[in-house]
């Protein structure tokens, strides 16, 4: 049960408008009228939620589970409980998430532009658009329909927003411009000048920053994330991206589509990723560096060197996971001795 | 000496005072009414200041100091200077840290509600709360006796927050029941969805997050932490529990009763820790572990496994710290070769 | 081509003007009232910009671009191509550095004190000050000349700012005397209460951090970073240090002149940095550590003990760069066997 404190939920689901959205058929003998009241873990099901089985460490819930209904693969078909109703797909997480934004949609009803918000005169903003108490929209910004602005966040001249963007509150966004469907969490600064300094015997003086950052669309960036802006030419966070909190993006920076970034990592300067790399927690990424398409890189990993499409490293510095593997289990027999 | 601009000293306090607020007993032969005028180290304190004798690394100090009165174990007794009085305990540390809150206490004189505050009509809070300018209260919040929100702090709607609690500026606070007693560092940021999602051949799908943060009581959470909601059910914080700064908590994590998280340590999601434990800075332990309770994590340890109770670790991937140590011995050795 | 949206270009600029700022001496037959446009990098160039070459890894760009001006050292003179003047100096990037400032100055015209900011009756500030909506300056605070409060920052009671400090939006500074020509990005958070508690059977008790934070002239601190204020004494950042994004500061520290700190290291309370010291991002530094003069630190490095002057060192725990190295050798030569 969640708490309405914080959470709606929708009346109840037909089964027929959930496998639509799933795109997938409507199982022998199953009652298309069906009503759900709501999404469930196995063990927590009642008869009329819907559940899923994606991990066969959960076979045994599953076997004992009381669900109307569970997203799982054909394999699973011979051992359902007999009130159950199996929803077979490829992907039965995938279909849960599905559902689960069908029975808990946000809301979207704008509550407009807030009297405590400023907006500078000449920026411009669909009427759809919902900008709360104590935001800042400076001059030259562009803000297109049903964008959310959170409470307190600050959006610097100029910065181009796209459709559907939601950025929270406490937020600072400058020389950016932003795409479509973009997700930002509270406290993110993005588009600050970024870590370059000219050294002399003074001191150190700093280099002009005069890149932006592009932010391609559906990407999620995590609260109280850092990304600075290119020197010239850009950072770019590639479509799709979704990148955790307290990630570091340095300057020049280019990430390409559908990578993952888990928290505290940080990727220095002019660093360019491939398309669908995923990177765990704190790791640590040189500058000026290549990785490569379809990149794993295990968490608190140190790369050091580029990584070629389809590699899976470990390790400070990282090298193939497989050998840094063994080199912990070399390092175990060294202890035995 | 402090800096008056900042800090403020109450008058002198008699000796008698002090000793209650510590549970101690008047030692022999000192009186009752003796004013002291501050707290100070052992080498800087004057004869009408308290000072703490900790560590035996500080007894050539100790044995030159000028304080009046110090706290120490009893075994340091027949070493304590002429015109030192010696308050023993066995815990001088905490019984200075008890003193020093009586010399500088925080002020907690409410300034009310700023009219820069933005609250919203349905939001509760009682009279005695102070709510600094351009904070954001929003809808169905509560707030109870004595608690202080701090300015361009933003408080999303249904967020309960229990007695004497501190928020400090620029916090954004979502989804999560708040006890009392907490302290809040400026910048950190509660609440915001985890990092979950569904993926298929098109890219990501975010899996909705329903569940809550709970803060239990006498918990800190330092400068631009950040900790997400639970999936469904909760991340929570356990009673006394402290964390530093940057610290950051995945969602369904749950913290034991008090723990202590040093900066720049990041828990993955639905990591339960046991009551006691203490980790290290920059540590990252991975998710859908178990660490038991009294374990202590050595700093920058990559934890992979699950850690039974009392258990003491190092490393990356974190090995008994016993073994890390001979590891960093035994590499030391092959260098030498 | 700079994007127009967020950046101002001068018009031209002559040579006469640049080699004056840049104080090197007009090459024989140029005409030093050429004039310019804009600076590039030396493949993107054309005859009425500004290069240079810095590292001989582009020496072939170099000979194939079209700068009309380069800056160079005195041994490529006798391959610079015909159309190409060449500004000999010992630091070329330095130069450039110079020369970017010229052509994208910043704008320094103050927009004065904005409505929608919060100002306390008894704070502080020249004329010349821009305070930006949303900020808030507190009690008995102090702002020199041509200084900048970011929208929604906060600066609490008593806080001193020097002259020409820019400080970003979202920023909350406490406990602090801050200096001349600083800059603070968005969402820094200085001067909140350390990590400092006295432990009894009953949990943690806070120990009052009574010290302040220094911030020297000409110092710049990266987004989201945080600098706890000392226990009493100070923690101090020395003139002229650069911070980047993410970094922690404990309690107590004393970094000193010139260092540069990369990002998401953190460095634990009471360590004291001598000048001029490098440090890689993430790397973690014990407490109550003294690193000397012209120490370097590579990455990911773990820092447990003292580092004399001149020191470079690398690894957890950190050890001599060169140890480093060849641990990372045998450990491959033991993976080959």
């Amino acid at each position: 049960m969640v708490d309405q404190r914080f959470f709606q939920k929708s009346n109840e689901v037909a089964l027929k408008q959930i496998i639509k959205h799933c795109k997938i058929s409507l199982p022998k003998g199953a009652n298309k009228n069906l009503l759900f009241s709501d999404i469930s873990s196995l063990d927590k099901a009642k008869s009329n939620h819907i559940s899923f089985l994606d991990n066969t460490l959960y076979i045994e819930k599953f076997k004992k589970s009381k669900a109307g209904a569970c997203f799982l693969r054909k394999q699973f078909l011979n051992i359902t409980p007999k009130n159950m109703i199996p929803l077979v797909t490829e992907n039965p997480y995938h279909a849960f998430a599905i559902t689960a934004h069908i029975f808990y949609s946000s809301k979207n009803i704008s509550q407009g532009i807030h009297t405590k918000s400023h907006i500078e005169g000449n920026a411009q903003y669909d009427k759809s658009v919902q900008i709360d108490p104590g935001a800042v929209i400076s001059s030259d910004v562009e803000i297109d329909t049903n964008c959310k602005i959170g409470a307190n966040t600050v959006i610097l001249s100029g910065v181009k927003i796209g459709k559907n963007t939601l950025i929270g509150s406490n937020c600072s966004i400058g020389y950016s411009i932003l795409g479509s469907n973009i997700k930002i969490h509270n406290g993110v600064k993005i588009g600050q000048d970024g870590f370059g300094f000219a050294e002399n015997i003074k001191g150190y003086l700093k280099m002009p920053q005069l890149g932006r950052v592009i932010i391609e669309d559906n990407v999620e960036i995590g609260a109280n994330t850092t990304i600075d802006r290119g020197t010239n030419p850009d950072t770019i966070i590639g479509r799709g991206s979704k990148l955790d909190n307290l990630v570091q993006i340095g300057h020049n920076v280019v990430i390409g589509k559908n990578c993952i970034i888990v928290s505290q990592t940080g990727i220095s300067g002019s660093t360019v990723f491939g398309n669908n790399v995923i990177v765990g927690g704190q790791v640590g990424i040189a500058g000026h560096l290549k990785i490569g398409n379809n990149v794993k890189i295990a968490a608190k990993s140190g790369v050091m060197k580029n990584i070629e499409n389809n590699g899976i490293v470990g390790g400070i510095p990282a090298i193939p996971i497989k050998n840094w593997h063994r080199q912990t289990i070399i390092l175990k027999n060294l202890l035995k001795k």
